[in-house]
């Protein structure tokens, strides 16, 4: 079973793919960021979004994403430039028929870490111990991702569609 | 030309279409919703919007879009919801090289009505005297998008793609 990860962002979407027969064989297939320049209007940013992610979709067959729900108490700007791309990435992967499972951030550290409070480097060490990579991943966004991805395959088993 | 304004929304997007020479000729020529089920996953329900939306610009192929830029001071959820329709609107949009303006609730308030704190019912009023209509158009959202593509009109001689 193939996982993508997706960290969702407006400037650069984070994205970690991993195989995985069981949550005890976890495969690394690869990490990346697709990135949108500043200077361009929003809908041309996040067409550009969308048209990557189709290729990459077509490239790597994913049965599961993993996509990060939004959760935000203070900056309303950010949220909403991150919610315009989260946006086009569901649809994208609705296109696709590829069911996503939309963790929020807590659900998240509790799930990889054991503790919804877990901070960052910590939740970095472990997915790299559980992916048996030497060092973490870079950027953030790319290691967001495999986090994701490693919960796709942790929680896997209770696997259904999420309607939001 | 052509104008379409559009009231963003995951339930329901406005959509408002006017044919204008020049400010003092606007001419209307329908207002309708889409509409989403609230059962379906968000994937699917993103992937509908833009699915009518994309039907629908190939039918009526404005040469403006006016699509009103999110502003939310309390609840951060359904600024979410909506921010993740707007991100598909304006990828659509993008995909069909539509020009964009997004004018703020203030800009469009004071740009029809001549004050940025106008009342609702005071900006439909105007708005149907404006399209010479008998009543104010239903429902909200699509008396909403009206008043989009009408500030579309007034403000087409200093029309530019918005970056964002």
């Amino acid at each position: 079973m193939r996982i993508l990860g997706i960290d969702p962002g407006l400037a650069r979407v984070g994205l970690g793919v991993i195989d995985t027969s069981s949550p005890y064989d976890l495969q690394v297939v690869e990490w990346l960021t697709l990135e949108t320049a500043a200077g361009l209007p929003l809908g041309d940013r996040l067409k550009e979004i969308r048209t990557d992610l189709d290729a990459y979709l077509r490239e790597m067959k994913p049965d599961l994403a993993v996509v990060e729900r939004l959760f935000f108490k203070t900056n309303v700007t950010t949220a909403i430039d991150v919610a315009h791309a989260r946006g086009c990435i569901l649809l994208c992967l609705a296109e696709h028929a590829v069911p996503i499972l939309e963790p929020t951030p807590m659900q998240l550290k509790s799930g990889i870490a054991g503790d919804g409070g877990a901070a960052k480097r910590q939740m970095q060490d472990m997915v790299a111990r559980m992916l048996h990579l030497a060092t973490i991943p870079t950027p953030d966004d790319a290691a967001d991702a495999l986090a994701l991805a490693v919960y796709g395959a942790l929680h896997a088993p209770t696997l259904q569609t999420q309607a939001s």
